[in-house]
């Protein structure tokens, strides 16, 4: 049987008692998915998803990075080049070649989430392996094919109270308001995500600004048009729905600047005139704007800071953004908060969650300020930390120091819709395991680890993200 | 029962019966306590605690801090705005939300201290919530009006064979010399802690240095004077038991100028023009100075560095300082020791002992540092890293580089007096597990690691601090 | 007895019979050593090793700098200062000074290594000490004379299949010919480390740099002629086996200059008048040249940086390099490392082997880079880092991003030949610790982790060192 009961719980048979007991009171609770990158369109359209491949391989960042550092080309993956030279089209092949290198995947969290998939909601209990992975291939391309695994009934099927998805202030969320006018009783949400009308060094920015004006209706030729435009769309993605922003930067730098020389650094940036330095400034100077408007309109922050973008620039120009390129960098929070902390930090109306792909800050840097600052609360391991190892760490690095009140639960922040039950199942069963050997040292009373636990996989993210 | 007698110690039932044999063969060793910020005053007085909430909850930023960062004012709290606006001036009002927020603390050290403290010294056996508040509020302030709860009644009761304050050189040590001259026992000992006097960026720099020179007798305005003052302040300190000083900067920088670039740069400050680069190296050259004053009077160095103070200014604006807005930062110590090394690094007279809040430095830096420098010891885990799964971190990642003799056994670092036998007996627990470990797992004896768990927590602090 | 069969496995007993029958899978398995300090001249010589002390004491810069950090002096341990002052010349009083102080290896793998040295290969069973210094130095005194102990007995008692040395371009690898010429079967490969050559701020430079265009027979006046140089002599190292390369430098920073910039860089630093970032600059150009080299002969690339070397200069001056003064320092890859990915990152051709003495790199950059880019792989633990607690974190930290297929099994990186044995006997256990947790808490299979277990302790460096 490859999905063993007590996997990711502790060996120890005294302690896996206790977070055995831990975890039955936390398994089938509701999954709260506050942040993501799953797609409104496919529960408004509610059609069938096309193949195993594009459904569980191509999406994903973790399974083609890993295949691609042992030698295995994206085009044999499927992923469709700039240049439309050949690739491979035919999703049984890209099968096949992601079953032969499943072992590439041992001690990782991608093969945990597939082997629970896999199991769970397609059937395979075997391994994936080159030998069976016609047989695998066909059965999921079958069942994919059924009613029980459109897109909605997975959504109940997989007991989601809510799921938040990422959205551009350009998207019209055409979908989420076909979703919420379709009786559907699913709760879908959006999240505003303007990392592209903030970021003034990436290609073809004043001409995004321009459309967010056309959007909302504004004037965004000016700085104060600019920010009334956002927060027009974000009136439009509270309407939907939305409790949050999202904002994905190079660094976690804020600035407080004062309005008039904000508005001049806005022009000089829309004109193409800026340096490098002014563009990091500018985004600096709108995560405290952005802060600002949280305070009028109450959308939770989350701020995913530091990883270095599209660092392959041979991948990046043949096959785009997203293409596992990503690599994180050391980032400072300590410095780099001041600005917006010594403004709104005190404040308890705002809510600013803060991640990291830098393990470093955790007991350095983001327990005591979050354990500080009454605004501040700790976002689940991100990237490449969000695994059970990393998880582990994570909790025993700022617990201590932050407690875990001020942290916010699990975010699964996938677009691999059918790993979104995987990756609840290993986050719960990675906290019951922290929490059984805290009561097995004597460090916290069973009761008490209940009810962290409860809170971690349900209170704490419908609390902190206000859902 | 609150406190289990195998609490912090390892789950696995073998592991444990050997840490629980090391522990118990430490478990009631005097306790050394050559760091922290109790005040001598209180032995010297032996006047009763006030209350429980200016005992316990008002003196401790690990406690408010909590508090603060999940909404409770410091108003509620008991702490007195400048403005000397409303604030609760009822304890038992305090202990009430203390006590109501109780909850906040698991996992966290602060709860396992308060446990402990409750429970020995107070007999209280359930844990902390707004249900019990009033009753344990009265259980306490009743017995800290008996005499056995006076202050030298309990640091007999904690078996307390030495305890270090923290003191100004401005500070004219009345308190020890009465304790001195009172016929008490009780070691209690200055230590010379002069960073206000070294730090020209924070306002009165002229004017404190002008009473250091008032104080010692000597023309501090200039750079030989100022110097002649400090090694008269720390005879008197010496004189009063002192065996160490403690230097807490911004950063581990040294320098070793010239004596005339030295004494200019000091003329600089003094007079207030100097920047905060030359701030800056005024502290880095006066930790050289400060180490060859050591090789003089045999007073052992403590550097405290890397913690940005006051990182919240309107919290530091409605309250001062220590206010649980101190963060962390990145500190490097390879280079910025450099300077004193080079001079003094080779001296085994020298006793250097590092201390950090940034842990990356554990494995990278301190341990390679002290592992190889004759002047160089490593302190235990200082502020946020002062917690069990900190502690066992700290051994993982220094022993192997740098052993057990290149440390010096554990700090309390506390101005929460009642708290001092809970930490030890934490701090001991914890090394004891680390210990039991390396035997259950065969890389030590069981006789060579009840040695260490002995030099851990009595013999290492003793020699280190030459106490 | 000093060797428990279960040492470094698991406490748990379920997790230690996992973790034992893993281990007895892999112990008996050839050593593959494909980086390491050891001299050719050894076994084409195949003399006796001179006595204990220099065999065990001398070589070893973690014995004698955890020595020195306790007071003990380099003179005392037999290590000649430059001036020829006195020193201890007599190896059995070194011994007895290294044995008084034994017990300052308790904790470290120093004292594993010794353990297992002692006890396997000289029938020596109890801890050393004081006592018994005397005893065991005769017994190993005694042994060393004997034909079992001569070098190439060693090796073949050892079960080394390949022994890779570590050599500068102006070697003439007379003793490599030599062996080659002898018929001995034992295969010693050498690695060709150019850093004497690459590095512009190491005095005598440009002898240097003089001395290799004779040994190639080149004009290395010139930046063509130097490349030249480089590639002849790689090419008389392939001749006699090697398969790597290895660079051991400041940073990881490279460079891809345009050829004429290069020339006249070259030119610039060949004539003394380079800056120290110019140097800098000629390092990081340079890897990107060995990588151009690599791709055309086959050579697989060792990246060593973020060692700060000599720190200590009275120590330098006085005994010279390599005295255990060297001290880790912050590294960066991430944007280090670009320039050189951008040119090669993608081509699987290329093997690129990273280094790491700061363990904040394991989980931020190493991993997420090796995890990516085709050409890089992650090498075992490095200096300090290369203990049993730092090896499991560096599995915690990377096989989660990485996996297991993008890391290169163990390299024991000594000039101490007798603790070969006995680190990779630490480094398999460990190895199968980390397995048989991932086993007992079901997410490996037992066969999937015996596989993994023979990768890595066999596999997995024959592969990536092309041997």
């Amino acid at each position: 049987m490859i999905l063993h009961p007590d996997r990711q719980l502790p060996a120890d048979p005294g302690v896996r008692a206790l977070a055995r007991a831990l975890f039955a009171s936390v398994e089938r609770l509701p999954i709260i998915s506050p942040h993501g990158h799953t797609e409104a369109r496919w529960f408004a359209e509610n059609r069938p998803f096309a193949d195993p491949a594009s459904l569980l391989v191509t999406p994903d960042h973790y399974i083609f990075r890993m295949l691609y550092s042992q030698g295995v080309t994206l085009e044999e993956l499927g992923l469709k080049p700039a240049d439309a030279s050949r690739f491979e089209t035919d999703p049984a092949r890209v099968w096949q070649v992601f079953a032969a290198h499943y072992h590439l995947f041992r001690g990782t969290p991608t093969r945990a989430w597939l082997d629970h998939t896999l199991a769970t909601l397609f059937g395979i209990e075997d391994t994936l392996c080159a030998a069976t992975a016609q047989a695998s291939f066909e059965r999921i391309a079958g069942l994919l094919a059924t009613e029980p695994y459109r897109p909605r009934a997975l959504f109940e099927r997989f007991n989601i109270e809510v799921l938040a998805t990422t959205d551009s202030p350009l998207d019209d969320l055409a979908s989420h308001q076909a979703l919420r006018d379709s009786g559907w009783t699913g709760r879908v949400v959006p999240t505003y995500r303007p990392d592209a009308l903030v970021d003034p060094s990436v290609p073809g920015f004043a001409e995004r600004v321009w459309q967010l004006g056309e959007r909302a209706g504004c004037d965004t030729s000016r700085y104060a048009g600019y920010l009334e435009a956002h927060r027009i769309r974000r009136q439009a993605f509270r309407a939907l729905g939305a409790t949050a922003t999202d904002h994905g930067h190079p660094s976690a730098r804020t600035a407080d600047l004062a309005r008039d020389e904000a508005a001049s650094l806005y022009d000089r940036l829309l004109a193409g005139r800026g340096s490098p330095e002014e563009a990091e400034l500018f985004r600096a100077q709108m995560l405290t704007e952005f802060a600002a408007m949280s305070l009028e309109d109450g959308l939770v922050m989350q701020l995913h800071p530091g990883a270095v973008r599209n660092h392959n620039p041979a991948l990046f120009a043949r096959f785009g953004a997203n293409m596992g390129a990503d690599i994180p960098a050391r980032t400072d929070y300590v410095a780099a908060l001041k600005p917006l902390l010594d403004r709104f930090g005190n404040d308890p109306r705002l809510t600013l969650i803060l991640f990291t792909v830098d393990e470093t800050s955790f007991s350095r840097e983001l327990a005591p300020l979050a354990g500080h600052y009454p605004a501040l609360l700790i976002g689940p391991p991100w990237w490449f930390l969000d695994s059970p190892h990393a998880m582990r760490r994570f909790r025993e690095a700022t617990v201590e120091t932050a407690g875990f009140y001020n942290t916010v639960g699990f975010n699964d922040d996938t677009r691999a819709f059918p790993s979104i039950p995987a990756r609840h199942d290993v986050a719960r069963r990675v906290d019951c395991a922290y929490l059984a050997e805290l009561v097995a040292t004597h460090r916290l009373a069973e009761h008490e680890a209940a009810e962290v636990a409860h809170a971690l996989a349900y209170d704490l993210p419908r609390r902190a993200y206000r859902l």
